[in-house]
């Protein structure tokens, strides 16, 4: 089997013994059932994924990749240059962008990967490199990647994911930087959920009128001109998707290969999770959606992978910054299962049965 | 002066100049202006604040005050018997309870005050004792709490949170616990506000439609009874309050004239902010809202306050839960501010103005 064949085939269903166990166990922890919120839904799904009980985790890390994207280079669809794409690299290794400061926050790692960016950054000790290309060519013109490209990068995704998880349990979080790569997200989601160009396509970067009618009407045209199907997530990659975009969903199912939960940030990371969910659909169970993104076609994706986000906090600026902040959120639903005391265990009194009501006086 | 009148007096609104120059620097940062969403106006709040353009926090600590409540003993209003609150006391020393892990995970101290908790859990090093009675009596049958009770819990919570702030710049956030306290909370929220004794009063711990009838009783009998007005805090403190919903709207007051941002948790917190900003309205500059809470009556002292909280997790169980949730989130508001780099410092490429459209041709 393809390498990329043998990571699809080892993604199961979330353990549900594990998860049965995790409900039983939330419902004696010293706290009425219920009150921690979306907390406690999310620290039984924490336990299915790890197929544990009580769920723990080492450490966590924020994979930022990163590509450049043709389609920014010749057709205006950004209201930033295409070079910022390599001069954020450049600020991610310098420690100076957002990315940055919330992944010290969250007490988090983080791991750079060149997945196709132009100028090419050359080998540096804080960048991976996985690229194949300088970034995709412009799909209005011509499919953006080979076929063979699209095949080989989600592999390399899902290959270091499955590293990463080999060191220990992790809490692994993803986002990403690619000047364009709304255009592409954009056009993936119209193809993957067969909604209208016009509703997976927003602002990005907050273009202008003029400019989202533009990036709309580029859209539109290359859904035409490569028809890409959801029966064939490779084949819509290649057309009109991004590198760092299958490297992200090889992370996810690399994630879910090895049990591993993994956050997702907004709309272009969420699009990799329609690919992967789309090539092993239980990958579904593995992820979790960080934030509600300020970008219009991430409602579209939530619904369509039947996640609801931890965060609404008006976020549009990918990097991996809304995973990065809902990343302590993640990690406290585990602790919270793992550490808590029981009433038993705290000696303390559980819910008393309704009293005796006496409804002619108000008590 | 009294204390209580020494701290009032010392309360002034966030400074104008440190928010002009948040501002500007915001603009200045790596990332599409206002793409951080909520965090921007959040980091400029802060500012203003700490009265520094580039607000820094040494460190957090969420305080936790504890009471009983004569209501809960003598009226059956919670789902719990009022013997939780002395045994959650003794848990949260333990470290078993929700806000011990929620806290570990923030990286915040834990602070634990005795407000007036029965049975009297003793001295403790591990507590703070600030008791001055074993909780409040009835307010269906008499005043809660003696007025000079009242002023003294205010001023003593108010002496802490100076005292937090004397040992270097600080993010304070508070919790509670005290079975029957939301049914203070209520009566306290409809004096305040003069909203219906119905809307402000909701199920707590999860209480069923005969016991949240009892509870509305309760309530609207307490108000017609005592008839706490908005103009009085300290009387409807003194009235239907409680002790640890003083202490808390002291350490509010304490926070705002040391120009510590305080975090509140969910509806009791807000109630205790409410009487600190009748006491001085300034007060509402140094509050941050964590997060929206399950229970009823946070909605109205939420559109009474004028904050938009950060969270909504559907958290329904006080302790500090939310408070420390969004402590995080607080501290990174002010990092990115602080620690990320300019476009000039990165030498990042700013937003390009519109190219030349070409509305004939889609590019």
């Amino acid at each position: 089997m393809d390498p990329l064949g043998v990571v699809l085939s080892r993604v199961e269903p979330a353990d549900e013994s594990a998860m049965a166990a995790a409900r039983q166990r939330q419902r004696m922890l010293t706290k009425p059932a219920g009150a921690l919120g979306a907390l406690e839904p999310l620290s039984v799904r924490l336990a299915g994924m790890t197929a544990r009980a009580r769920p723990r985790f080492d450490r966590s890390v924020v994979v930022v990749a990163a590509a450049s994207h043709g389609v920014a280079e010749e057709e205006a669809v950004s209201a930033y240059p295409p070079s910022v794409t390599a001069q954020m690299v450049a600020n991610f290794v310098a420690g100076g962008a957002a990315i940055n400061v919330l992944a010290r926050q969250a007490g988090a790692g983080l791991l750079l990967v060149d997945a196709g960016v132009a100028p090419d950054p050359g080998p540096h000790p804080r960048i991976r490199s996985e690229r194949l290309a300088a970034g995709t060519r412009s799909f209005l013109r011509e499919p953006a990647m080979p076929r063979e490209h699209a095949e080989r990068i989600v592999a390399a995704g899902a290959a270091l994911a499955i590293e990463l998880a080999r060191q220990g349990p992790l809490l692994l979080a993803v986002g990403e930087m690619g000047i364009g790569n709304t255009t592409a997200a954009a056009a993936l989601t119209a193809a993957m959920t067969g909604c209208p160009a016009a509703e997976a396509t927003g602002r990005g970067t907050m273009i202008d009128d003029e400019q989202l009618a533009r990036k709309r009407a580029v859209v539109a045209e290359a859904l035409r001109r490569h028809a890409p199907s959801a029966r064939d997530p490779i084949g819509a990659l290649a057309c009109v998707g991004g590198y760092e975009i299958g490297f992200l969903a090889g992370c996810c199912l690399g994630a879910a290969a090895t049990r591993s939960p993994l956050v997702l940030d907004g709309f272009i990371t969420g699009v990799a999770a329609l690919l992967a969910v789309a090539l092993a659909p239980a990958t579904v169970d593995y992820l979790v959606a960080s934030h509600r993104s300020a970008e219009s076609g991430h409602a579209v994706v939530l619904r369509s992978l039947g996640l609801t986000p931890l965060l609404d906090l008006g976020l549009r600026l990918g990097e991996g910054s809304g995973a990065a902040l809902a990343l302590p959120i993640v990690a406290v639903a585990a602790r919270t299962l793992d550490e808590m005391a029981t009433f038993g265990d705290a000696g303390v009194d559980g819910c008393c049965s309704p009293p005796a009501g006496d409804p002619a006086r108000p008590r």
